[in-house]
């Protein structure tokens, strides 16, 4: 058996729906749906000592995600990133024990790839063909790249000012790519309409329950390649969240599975830009969802999403693990980048550059101790630009 | 112990040299200098079967590396790439057992971090704290980073011509970038009085004896992927060729150790472009040396080298190996670069799809049987321009 995958339940209402259907978002209240499991088979199927002897990619952890049957797997290797120890820049900051994500690895550069590999795959299992997703740019290159691997066609709907690179690769894995004049919330629009018309199924962020699966397992890595310890704060920039919402959940799974300590998480950094920051201004008010922004600008591309549907899931992990919200300027995230690049040779995205500058501010205020261990997730390569 | 390192010979002439000082080429003919291990006391140290519980970076054939002690590890967990079956191109080549080795997912997206990585650590190891080096693209990129991570300084020599994205990361990561109004030959000789001037110690290609090292680890990884059985054909672009000779060099050690079968390697394919290829011609002519290229053009700026340092141990590598030296045009390469990315959804460098188009030559001449397994090497990821 390859998958304990046992039904899909809805994040806000708890409504219970068939896994083994395709599903968008909950019939009742359409909200996010999330993939659960049979914890205590699996517990009994897969130990940590059993991890070491598969290969390092995402699907070493294949018994927590939702794929049945291995034939349909779509994969260009995902996962397995990184997890490197920053010395120098620790030593700037005052924070000795900082560490980074490498997620600009993965095949497309980003960790998009994650929740695309899982989702395509799942998505072709289920019978799908077409797909379509809406994008600040990232994840179209993703889904394009997953969908031609799986055989499948992709629709990418993208702001005209996505980075250039992102339509190319798009196109270059053969995605029909349209670009939308507006933001991603008006590609999420455009893509709705043709998924509602029956052409394509909806690839778009927590639209379906399978992407939050891939990005999960960003939380497993973390925790095996820290020996089953979790680090005291983990710093996430959030544009949609899912990588945030998702090592939530694998926080749950690996506590349920008695893979890792109970009641020892880390506390959840989110990180926005100035120019694009409902999360943070929730955070401040102490609100469990947040108001769409207007007027969002900051030209780190992935951190340019006025809403996430997901709001509610990321504002509940920051406050339950007693975390934070932070924003920082599109100049804050540049300086930073060149901090990283200089110090560590690490050539990150402003999206990922954007956690160094909150860390650093965070340290300044106190709010981080010199003690703790912090690892920022470097979210995509520099080269995405 | 980690290294099991001895000393340094001559390419050509044989000479011995001490290992544990810095050296540049042959004091005697000025030819590229190879490491040597105690190959016995490192099969009593590491087998095939110790292998897969280490992290799966190329530094898990440490014993078969220069650096000696681990504290000057410079590394940003390079190697350790997927290695893919290519079921649909397979099919369109009528090649069902082909495959490729993705280099893009390196830390900086491409190979040339496996040589750095190395030689930046080992130089390290050994005092140099300037670095410098010609490239024409990605060298550059990685030896900045590399530089970075160890605490070093790096100048790089680049055509003024090179991609963008080269010029930008290497940049990004603290190389203090000179944009040379030639080719890599024109910027080889800029760097080279930069390094006899006493500025920096000369990291270009061959003319140190540790890139290789690094690049060798391509032909450890090729080996155990696929269980200890070398495929019957490996398809490698070639601009200075170090990954081509360094893999060889490693099927040597491979034997030595008793880790492979011997007198079972595959044949060795040389990719180059129409518009520069010096080791085609050599090739063809049944020559051991080539003859500098006049007037190189292509835009697989990895391939526009005129003249390589160690062309006669490619065409060495070639020879023995009943392989090849394969010629494509820019136009077969972007052709080659679509046919990947619509049919498997890997965005490939050009250097990269020119081995697509090579195979697809190769399989209609009837050179390569349809029986056949064939790895291509990715270099670089399609980002890089």
């Amino acid at each position: 058996m390859t998958s304990f995958l046992t039904d899909l339940i809805c994040a806000r209402c708890g409504a219970h729906h068939d896994a083994d259907v395709l599903q968008g978002v909950c019939g009742d209240c359409e909200s996010p749906l999330l993939a659960r499991y049979d914890i205590e088979a699996a517990r009994q199927a897969v130990t940590p000592a059993a991890l070491p002897a598969r290969p390092f990619t995402l699907w070493r952890y294949e018994e927590l995600l939702p794929l049945r049957d291995r034939r349909f797997r779509a994969t260009l290797g995902e996962g397995g990133t990184p997890l490197l120890s920053l010395p120098r820049l620790g030593e700037q900051l005052r924070l000795p024990g900082l560490s980074a994500k490498l997620e600009g690895v993965n095949p497309t550069g980003c960790f998009k790839d994650r929740g695309m590999a899982v989702a395509v795959s799942r998505a072709k299992e289920l019978g799908a063909t077409e797909l379509v997703v809406p994008t600040a740019g990232n994840a179209g290159g993703a889904l394009s790249a997953y969908a031609a691997r799986a055989g499948l066609t992709a629709r990418v709907f993208m702001p005209a000012d996505a980075p250039v690179s992102n339509i190319a690769e798009a196109r270059a894995t053969g995605g029909e790519v349209r670009l939308v004049d507006g933001l991603i919330d008006e590609a999420g629009r455009q893509a709705r309409q043709v998924a509602e018309a029956g052409y394509a199924f909806n690839m778009a962020t927590l639209r379906e329950p399978y992407r939050i699966e891939g990005k999960k397992t960003m939380g497993y890595e973390l925790a095996e390649q820290h020996d089953w310890q979790l680090p005291d704060v983990v710093v996430y920039p959030t544009g949609g969240g899912t990588g945030l919402i998702g090592m939530w959940k694998a926080f749950d799974e690996m506590e349920a599975l008695g893979w890792i300590e109970p009641n020892r998480r880390p506390r959840m950094v989110s990180v926005q830009a100035s120019g694009c920051a409902p999360l943070v201004a929730a955070f401040r008010a102490g609100h469990e969802d947040s108001i769409p922004w207007t007027d969002a600008r900051t030209d780190a591309a992935g951190l340019r999403v006025p809403h996430a549907l997901g709001d509610f899931m990321i504002l509940k992990a920051v406050y339950d693990s007693r975390g934070i919200a932070v924003a920082v300027s599109d100049r804050e995230m540049r300086d930073a980048q060149v901090q990283l690049g200089h110090g560590e040779g690490i050539y990150a995205g402003l999206e990922g550059a954007a956690t160094v500058a909150a860390v650093s501010k965070l340290r300044d205020s106190g709010w981080l101790a010199g003690s703790e261990t912090v690892v920022l997730f470097l979210t995509s390569s520099g080269l995405k630009v």
